[in-house]
């Protein structure tokens, strides 16, 4: 067939296998720091961001989610599921890919698996925003919810805070022991707890990452002491919380977008204007961090489009300097651009 | 490394190579035909669609838009752009990747190229609804604007409404030639015209497809007689219109979605309230179609994401008979679905 794709109907993707080994060459700790790095330049020209909102098809079992954004110099969006029932079937509940274009010629630049690079970002983001308002020289981190996310949530605890003390609990004790299986060899100091209370005993921050799509109550009032960081990752979605409302009237509450995490995060059990910092205030300095020692802080993680597009940013980085990557001839390059049929008809096989 | 994807994981991917091999294989006119049946079966199922608006991303040089849209079974979305400066640096206008998936477990079930399928669908909506509009007997048609699509459509209408005289205009005259040129051999009668008014000389049907992006005239009130039906397909985003207003008054107008329609279409220089037929009621028989002989009808062409939905639902259909695709390691599928972390792990490369 008379058809050789040129460079321009190439567009480089990352396979499952491939993120993989981007993140073994690069080291995951080091992954997680630098992905960090990313992120923070990002909120730190929040206004550059055009922030539209994700667009979300649900049907019973599920959700489906598109999250575009741009920075006026690429455009990025990442496709994201949502289905708690698969795991009964042996699927995971949410995978992801994702893509960034060029916006000066719309041409896509880079397609990427994005579920483990998601639970990645999820972790260094929340890392990220514990190195500003965790106490200081904070080492012990409880763990409440052992599942797909936990591991990933202590490496960069590790990497960007220091913590080296965990203290995990689950409802089901299986997954704290695989936790710390998995976790094992990397220097942290692990106790299986019996229960939340005695997870969150003499702990510095307290992440809570459990999976239950419902208002569930993880932490009651009386288990925070002040002067903890809490990391509250579970209650992403409307109606899914984690935390009992008296601990979020009580703390300082950090986000990351106002109008989404109002929807979607802890915070959909308070009134529509309690007042909450965004977390690209506190870096740049134009807002509030830890100001006392006492003081609860509260990220309320739920997850946004402008961290997916750091991850793809640092993605794109990185496959400049690793071969670990395919290209797809995804994007049709006539030799002459009005010439789309000719390409075609070119290309039909002759008869031998 | 200790990683091998799994059948959950892989994703088919029709690269561009790929989609040109189905076409060949498939017969293109065959293909126009079945794929024009298989947006025919939506549009009769219209009540189903869940009509998201499309999610674009403006900038100075052009726009990248999300289409989503789904039938409850499965989700699709087109990823698409418009950068009407590419053609200058050797680019494609617009260039456009899909994405199918399951409803019920969010997973993607085919990625494919859509810059050669969008010209394919675009042709084969043409001629659907031409099928319905154009006076009986219709074998001439003029073909104003002879830029990458009009191969398509001339294609498209000799399949479905019989078409086999052609007449040809573009400001370029090096455009009908290629145009001619393109389609030799297969059984046309081709005049080349000097004017617009010379190529709707006869013509049964007017087709424009011109790329300017700007309101321009290419059809004036005089040109139009009794009786014809018009395809207008370039006019399809806001301050791009091609016909003059005096014959959208003239016209019995028809349109896929009005939402869209209005803002994108040539009815965008009619009042918002200007009344049309969509489509999908003249393929239930619910709206009347042509219904004299000097009535003037005109589809009023911008594309519609169903069509798309379409397009990869008959794509899914190919591939589950032709082996021209691939599988892309997308999805991360860990043997247990809550242990990302220990399939990563596992994947480590190990010192030798």
């Amino acid at each position: 067939m008379g058809y050789a794709p040129s460079a321009l109907a190439l567009v480089p993707f990352i396979s499952v296998e491939n993120m993989m080994r981007v993140v073994h060459a690069t080291g995951i700790e080091r992954f997680l720091a630098e992905l960090a790095d990313y992120i923070e330049q990002d909120f730190r020209r929040w206004q550059l961001f055009d922030k539209t909102p994700r667009v979300a098809s649900h049907s019973r079992e599920g959700v489906i989610e598109l999250m575009p954004t741009s920075d006026g110099e690429a455009y990025g969006f990442k496709y994201v599921n949502g289905h708690p029932k698969n795991t009964k079937e042996g699927r995971q509940t949410v995978t992801a890919f994702g893509v960034m274009a060029e916006v000066d010629t719309g041409y896509p630049v880079l397609i990427t698996e994005m579920t483990i690079l998601t639970a990645l970002r999820t972790a260094a983001m929340s890392a990220l925003a514990a190195r500003y308002l965790a106490p200081e020289g904070s080492r012990t981190m409880a763990v409440i919810g052992n599942g797909a996310q936990s591991e990933f949530q202590a490496l960069a605890f590790r990497s960007l805070v220091g913590i080296d003390r965990l203290r995990l609990y689950d409802i089901d004790r299986s997954a704290s022991e695989r936790c710390r299986r998995n976790l094992a060899g990397r220097g942290f100091d692990i106790v299986v707890c019996g229960s939340p209370e005695e997870a969150v005993e003499g702990a510095d921050i307290v992440t809570t990452v459990t999976a239950d799509k419902q208002y569930a109550t993880i932490l009651t009032d009386n288990m925070v002491g002040p002067g903890i960081h809490i990391n509250a990752v579970g209650g992403d979605c409307p109606g899914k919380t984690e935390l009992h409302r008296d601990i979020l009237l009580r703390s300082s509450i950090f986000v990351e977008y106002p109008p989404q995490t109002r929807i979607e995060g802890e915070i959909q059990q308070l009134a529509a204007d309690h007042p909450v910092t965004e977390l690209w205030q506190v870096f740049t300095g134009q807002g509030p961090g830890r100001t006392g020692r006492d003081q609860i802080t509260l990220f309320d993680s739920v997850g946004f489009a402008v961290e997916d597009f750091s991850a793809l940013r640092y993605m794109r980085a990185l496959i400049g300097k690793l071969p670990y990557y395919d290209q797809l001839d995804l994007l049709a390059d006539p030799d002459d651009p009005r010439d789309l049929f000719g390409m075609l008809m070119r290309a039909e096989p002759q008869p031998a």
